[in-house]
């Protein structure tokens, strides 16, 4: 009953996004550490900031105060060395306009292909905890895009860790191997857990 | 006495923003309309969102919240067709990453260089009136870059109706004859007049 109290809803989390892929990856993650997630598709408000970890704080708060109920939500960019980290926190924004192809031709003629891919997930409840959980994946622009799993730039995302392979390239169980959002959301569930033990 | 009550600042306006290029426009747009204008930094808060009149309806919301007083925030935009309205709301950051050597990359070999810069001007007051001006100017992305007044995308932009010139070559009281800043920022002047003297 100690934990009834604190925790009205067990262990069941709210992910908070509009994104299947994302709620996809998510599921297996915290599934393989025993915590359930279920989909909330809330309008929730995004702040400018060139820190997506102050974005995702925002709209965390933000739905918090909508729904009432525990929740993570996630932010991510892609940060591109040579553009002076373009598209970073506004990814989705420029992936929906230029696309892939604008970023290729951006890079084209450009040596330095160093990327990152950056994720921040938040967590907050209506108690007031708020924390956020930062996980990356270093790696590089591909030449042309492979592969059509995944979504957004993941065609074009080569990580560090197996460079013959796009993110689009990718099983889930492979992506989440390497992945920005996989690591934030692994560092979230072993906090997460300790957080309910408590 | 019947004005003391509803205008304690008289006929000043505040207009909150960092820049100072962009306040100069409007000192002397408002001035030719009878409006005195202070500039006003304050950190607000910007939405991400696909309308710059909604950015700027926030950051004045937020704005007044703050500081109690009648003011006026300005968001602009670049929104060039041909790469899907790419960079529109986000255009500050992508001036700060890629720049007009990016934009010019992005157009490289594309015949429809046509693009439109849009400006919203908010004026919100601590008793709650909240307006909206919106001000357009059409016109098309130059080859290279020209001139060096003005700030951000005005050396690639020229207006439709002096395109032999970029925004970058003119004087401000130049620009402000086409501007989409002007423009709004006029609409806005007219309005207030009215509102002052009602």
């Amino acid at each position: 009953m100690q934990s009834g109290r604190k925790f009205p809803y067990g262990k069941l989390i709210f992910f908070v996004t509009g994104n299947i892929h994302k709620f996809n990856e998510a599921r297996r993650i915290l599934a393989e550490h025993g915590v359930s997630v279920a989909m909330l598709k809330v309008k929730t408000v995004e702040i400018q900031d060139n820190e997506i970890e102050n974005i995702a704080k925002m709209s965390a708060l933000n739905a918090v105060r909508e729904v009432n109920l525990p929740l993570i939500v996630e932010d991510a960019g892609l940060f591109i060395e040579a553009l002076n980290g373009f598209p970073g926190p506004f990814s989705s924004y420029v992936y929906r306009t230029i696309g892939l192809s604008g970023i290729l031709k951006l890079l084209d003629g450009v040596e330095n292909r160093r990327a990152q891919f950056k994720s921040a997930v938040v967590f907050c409840d209506p108690s007031g905890e708020l924390r956020c959980f930062v996980g990356i994946s270093n790696g590089r622009i591909a030449e042309k895009p492979r592969g059509t799993s995944g979504f957004g730039f993941d065609p074009i995302f080569e990580p560090e860790e197996q460079p013959a392979k796009t993110f689009g390239e990718m099983s889930i169980e492979e992506k989440n191997l390497f992945s920005h959002r996989a690591r934030a959301l692994k560092k979230f569930a072993e906090w997460y857990r300790n957080f309910l033990g408590a």
